[in-house]
């Protein structure tokens, strides 16, 4: 059942010990939206623990050190936060993938897996959410929160830059500065700027790995299993790379392959300006996002470059 | 002299055939400013045309295309832009350095040149007091206009990431994606994202040479005039890397040393965190911003790097 902030207010003030859920792989978002709303539903004297199938990367750490303060109890409501699908849970599907309570997210493409959902499919980041929330139930919002939820929606918008980024986005980000004092350069160079030697040198390889077709409007960058032994890199941490595929000017969409260890290509597309790549990966097998979607190619590489470049080049010219 | 909102109106309202000087090596703030108001003057009835010493980089197209529409005139009015000093005219400083009547600009270094001077040193962006001012008149902002202005403030800012981005930053960027329906996630693609082959073989080449000193507290990246040649890369060029050589997370103090032709080393300092990089270049002899400073030593390459690798530790041991 969806439902706005109201109920929502009325469901969290008399909710006790919940556990908060972050989807797998956490990002900026889920994190933030976790952290934020543990500290929201301190100040209203809930305990409560964020929870992750996977270890929270230690770049979060501002966000999530000394956060789970409350150490063991029993949870007696469940809560999701920017999570889509249950599968999304990982370890934590089987526990609590029928027992969420209330999910609060911006996926439009949410399936509706809990007893209530407040979902605004519009809002930059889940953090733009629960931000609101709190100023509508009147909840005191500490500097520790309104660290977490600037952090969730600048990592979402890529810093204020992409497309999903909301004027509302833009007026909460004011009022954090003004109200909340919150280091927001300094987190913006750890979620943005800072690298390691290892991302820098991948970097460049990937840069040296991209071949231009159709006159530069596609660009494929193609991983074999032997490169990413190479390398040193798994499939796992070449994913963040994929948006790299458009960074030259004339790029349309650009295409990561990955090869799997069972021979198959994994592909991940972006799409830099108007074309529709989830269409493009759905005559292939796939789907996703306008701007980002993947399929799956079980052929060799030759062949599959081929395939791509020419279904791209039929969408190109229609 | 100093003047506000009010006493600038009495004198653009009074205004005509306006010549709108912008800063040599232009960015996307100047030119913001410079083409933003001249689109505020049109509407106001006055015609202008917007100049620089260096012609305008193609990048920036959406903002300069078709707007000098008036054609050649004999200038009445003489307006700068985002300039601090007449130095930073070029070839214009000989022409209108001592007949500049206004300035707006945000730069606490303004060496109030002009005749009346519209300085908000806190503003982001010269922009950021171009929308004010334009709002403060009630004259009407076009969609190109707001373009602009947006852009002025998103480059100044690094796209709201660094110290320098204000909350007003914010409101206006909410205020334009709200009113003007300005197309930022393209405008930010093309001024953060995209980059030439040529920049990235440029970029990896940087991140080869990174020394890390004082256990990675500081990272020297040093170009001699040889390899410039081999990169086939100038002086100018290369002056916009300085910002790499902080990208590594332990990094407090990078410097990019470049050589010039007659063998002087020219060092662009950057400062990641709290060190005031302003100050360790006095040291040196030379000077600039708390976070963005420079000097020029001429010594041989290993007895500057050894010189400015102890200078650095002196202030990261204060």
């Amino acid at each position: 059942m969806y439902i706005g902030f109201s109920e929502t207010e009325t469901f969290l003030r008399n909710c006790e010990d919940a556990v908060i859920i972050t989807h797998r792989n956490p990002d900026g978002d889920c994190i933030g939206a976790g952290f934020g709303l543990q500290d929201i539903l301190s100040q209203m004297g809930i305990r409560s623990r964020v929870v992750c199938s996977d270890e929270f990367p230690s770049r979060y750490a501002f966000m999530t050190n000394g956060s789970n303060k409350y150490g063991d109890f029993e949870p007696k409501t469940v809560i999701a936060v920017d999570i889509a699908d249950v599968k999304l849970m990982g370890d934590y599907e089987q526990i609590y993938g029928d027992k969420v309570q209330l999910c609060i997210d911006h996926h439009i493409s949410n399936k509706n897996y809990a007893e209530k959902t407040l979902l605004h499919a519009d809002a930059t980041a889940a953090c733009e959410i629960i931000y609101d929330l709190a100023k509508f139930m009147g909840v005191k919002i500490t500097k520790h929160c309104a660290t977490c939820l600037y952090t969730g929606i600048a990592t979402d918008s890529g810093c204020f830059k992409y497309d999903c980024t909301t004027p509302r986005a833009h007026e909460i980000a004011a009022e954090m500065m003004r109200s909340y004092d919150i280091n927001f350069a300094r987190i913006n160079r750890y979620m943005f700027d800072v690298k390691s030697r290892g991302r820098l040198m991948l970097e460049s390889k990937i840069s040296d790995l991209m071949e231009e077709k159709l006159g530069g409007r596609l660009v494929i960058v193609a991983v074999t299993q032997k490169m990413m032994k190479d390398m040193g890199v798994s499939m796992e941490e070449l994913e963040g790379f994929a948006p790299l595929t458009i960074q030259l000017e004339n790029t349309e969409v650009g295409i990561l392959m990955r090869e799997r260890e069972d021979g198959v290509f994994k592909c991940s597309f972006r799409s830099a300006y108007d074309v529709n790549v989830s269409e493009i990966c759905q005559l292939l097998g796939g789907g996703g996002h306008a701007k980002a979607a993947g399929c799956t190619l079980d052929c060799d590489i030759a062949e599959a470059k081929k395939l791509l470049t020419h279904t791209v080049e039929r969408a190109l010219s229609e």
